[in-house]
């Protein structure tokens, strides 16, 4: 065992890193054994230098993470700052300067994961990111290496815990969205502006990184279509219930059907409480993998939290730093496929539509009609009405967005359509 | 990109082996890019030579699985022959001879993974076998890597497909256990000889291999707690629905509350419905895993079939041919922790025994008083009776298992108690 100690530049000690720092403290000797060589907490850079820190020695903190970094006896750089900036500059400065990266920034992934990983590549170093996607899950080591014999169809997942709890909290007491959202708020599961969340910015850099990795294809986050959850509604759990269904946040990728392109997008969905996804309850994170040769496989547990991401975080410290005593890389970034990344009007999936429409006679035939035109095959109808007032509600068969969109439109022109209440997709089935 | 081809040895070209070799010629481009070179099949070891094997060169097919294995020019020994014997001397002589090796042969590494692990690190080669336990799903890896900055506390797991396919049959059609095997070898998902599934000796090895694994100590197969599932009746599932649970076979390595010793063991046991491991159906296999860091993860997804198991095999081939070209070794056997394996005695849980006990006054003080004498708490009681006979159910509070046995023991000398109908350990609360 070597006894010189490999040493690690903590850049960020809010709710990760100093869950970070506290593991590197409290279980030194289990990492030890475990990478074959001491880790040593060589500086800890931070915004506010005179807060308290809990167990961490006044002398290592710095607010110069630029000098901390191109110090030039650096290990590994953990990256737990987030954001954009100074992020970026600080992670290709730690390649620049000799050290390999852990971060858990999905933003900076999603937004400039090729550049990092060039940069990773051009150094010789490892840049691991298990944390920034779904927590303490593993999942981009088991996509990214377990999986590497086999060829993913479909990852589909519920990868933001604020919304699911939301979303469960409307589900299980009736509440609408801002009741359900103040709730999340007051319990800390959402953030004072919750926009990045509900708004699905945060799952759509998640989609982007997984969808990345799947199908070795450069995904970037524009390629992400992206649908936040502020209009879902009480009434639509009460048609989805209708239906055997609860309503989920979900970040889909997906292979088409043909294998020569792939789709990314997030989006609220109905899925079957039969569905493993369905019982995913809280502030939980689960992802559901389909491929070839495995089949169908699943994966869940917490997807935030102090602890959980720094238990992440600390899998890839251990990777990186056995890489880097065995002089070793890890399988890096993978994009030879280059597949093209097709837009949402492609996707093929089911739709259940609520449609507010005139309660007179011969409604219903206008409506399929529309329907048929576009090429969007009915499975069920369900019809109801008073005081002159009627509402249709249709579940297709599956039917690209593009034809679903020009159905709704062309519903929006008929005299007789009132107003399409709600639009949501049905996935899982 | 490196030419020159890496060449795999496949021993065994059945149920997975077929799977294996098919996969590496339909995926070989896939494979090619995520390795970083060609990998080619440089022979295939069988025992009936004649054998009409779809896709498989005849040229290529051996008898003589130990002349492929010492040829000298063979980089990855894939083994899918199963059993102790060849296997294992097929293992140890494809290090001599520089291969490293990956394997799906549970029995044989909970039997000797020890011994194997050593002859992979005397010769500098790997030695990987994701597939050994729970098939398709990523377990090993996860357990070893991802969380090898964590401290696993329990693994918990439905490891064996064949009895959770009879026991889910049980639950859900109120069949005994001899019908639903019936049933499960009809459907050819029990073997004409059930008994290294249903007798949990193939969920032992895998309860050893995982906690070796999770608590880095040696865990040997006889070192876990195994009981089978025959004994498991229609009563048994009757009285878990009144519980608010069901019964599943299950594979449970556990840090004992103090951190100073382990515990690994197989048994049928009731869990609640609400806990994930209740839901798993049919042959499907799911592993919920407890740390101090992460929290609760599970990993869920098919856990055999040739597909499966193969996609599992073929991950392990990526990596091992990964570390060959980049000179490196991976993450192998770690058991620094060096923790004792308690036996079943000192393991805690709750127990639900049914009771047969004459109709008279004064019974249930007389059982009640033999559990508070071996310090066994008892939970509740549903006492119920017929024409002089009557019977008693008791759950209790969280005991040691040597004092459930002392318990149960002093029972059967009661007068009163005519005989101990079941006992079954609750689980998962
Ligand atoms: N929290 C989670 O549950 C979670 C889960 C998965 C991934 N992540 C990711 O983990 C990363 C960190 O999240 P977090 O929740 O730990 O954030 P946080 O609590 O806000 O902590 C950020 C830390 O970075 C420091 N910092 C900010 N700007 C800095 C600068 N210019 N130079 C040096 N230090 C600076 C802050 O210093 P002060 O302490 O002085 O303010 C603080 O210690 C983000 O990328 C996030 O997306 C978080
Ligand atoms: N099947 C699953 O779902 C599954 C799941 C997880 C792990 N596993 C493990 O995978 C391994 C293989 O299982 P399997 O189901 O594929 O077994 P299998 O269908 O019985 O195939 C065994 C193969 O080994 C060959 N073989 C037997 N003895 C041999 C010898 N002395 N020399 C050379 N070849 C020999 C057989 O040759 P012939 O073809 O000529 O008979 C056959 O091709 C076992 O360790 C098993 O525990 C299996």
């Amino acid at each position: 065992m070597r006894t010189r100690p490999l040493k690690v530049a903590l850049l960020g000690c809010g709710v990760v890193g100093s869950e970070v720092a506290r593991i590197m403290t409290t279980h030194a000797d289990d990492l030890t054994a475990r990478i074959g060589a001491p880790v040593e907490l060589a500086g800890v850079a931070v915004r506010r230098p005179s807060k308290v820190r809990a167990g961490i020695d006044p002398a290592l903190v710095t607010t110069d993470a630029t000098a901390l970094v191109k110090r030039g006896d650096i290990d590994v750089v953990v990256e737990v700052i987030g954001g954009i900036e100074p992020a970026r500059t600080l992670i290709t400065t730690a390649f620049e300067h000799g050290a390999s990266v852990v971060s858990a920034n999905k933003a900076l992934l999603a937004q400039d994961g090729a550049a990092l990983h060039a940069a990773a590549v051009e150094h010789g170093r490892d840049l691991y990111y298990e944390a920034a996607v779904a927590g303490a899950i593993p999942l981009i080591r088991p996509l990214r290496e377990s999986l590497a014999g086999d060829k993913i169809n479909r990852v589909m997942g519920i990868v933001n815990g604020t919304t699911n709890f939301i979303l469960d909290k409307m589900d299980s007491t009736g509440a609408g969205y801002q009741e359900a959202l103040d709730e999340a708020t007051a319990l800390g599961y959402a953030e004072a502006d919750p926009t990045a969340d509900v708004e699905a910015f945060d799952a759509a850099a998640k989609a982007a990184i997984l969808a990345g990795i799947a199908f070795h294809t450069r995904v970037r986050l524009d390629d992400v279509y992206r649908e936040g959850m502020t209009e879902v509604t009480a009434a639509d759990f009460a048609s989805a219930k209708g239906m055997g269904c609860t309503i989920k946040l979900l970040a889909i990728c997906e292979r088409a059907a043909d294998g020569g392109s792939v789709t990314a997008r997030v989006h609220p969905a109905m899925i079957p409480l039969t569905h493993p996804l369905a019982s995913v309850r809280g502030a939980y994170n689960a992802v559901f993998v389909e491929s070839e040769a495995a089949g169908q496989l699943m994966f869940y547990g917490p997807g935030a939290g102090g602890a959980p991401t720094a238990s992440a975080v600390l899998g890839d410290l251990v990777a990186v730093c056995r890489n880097r005593l065995g002089g070793a890389t890890g399988p890096g970034d993978s994009a030879y496929a280059q597949l093209p990344v097709s837009p949402m009007g492609e996707v093929v999936t089911r739709y259940h539509i609520s449609l507010d429409v005139a309660d007179k006679p011969g409604v219903l035939a206008q409506v399929a009609t529309v329907f048929a035109e576009h090429g969007v095959s009915i499975d069920t109808v369900r019809q109801s009405g008073k005081d002159g007032e009627a509402s249709l509600v249709v579940v297709t068969h599956r039917a690209s967005d593009a034809s679903l969109a020009g159905t709704v439109e062309a519903l929006r022109g008929l005299d007789t359509v009132r107003g399409v209440s709600s639009i949501m997709r049905v996935e899982g089935e």
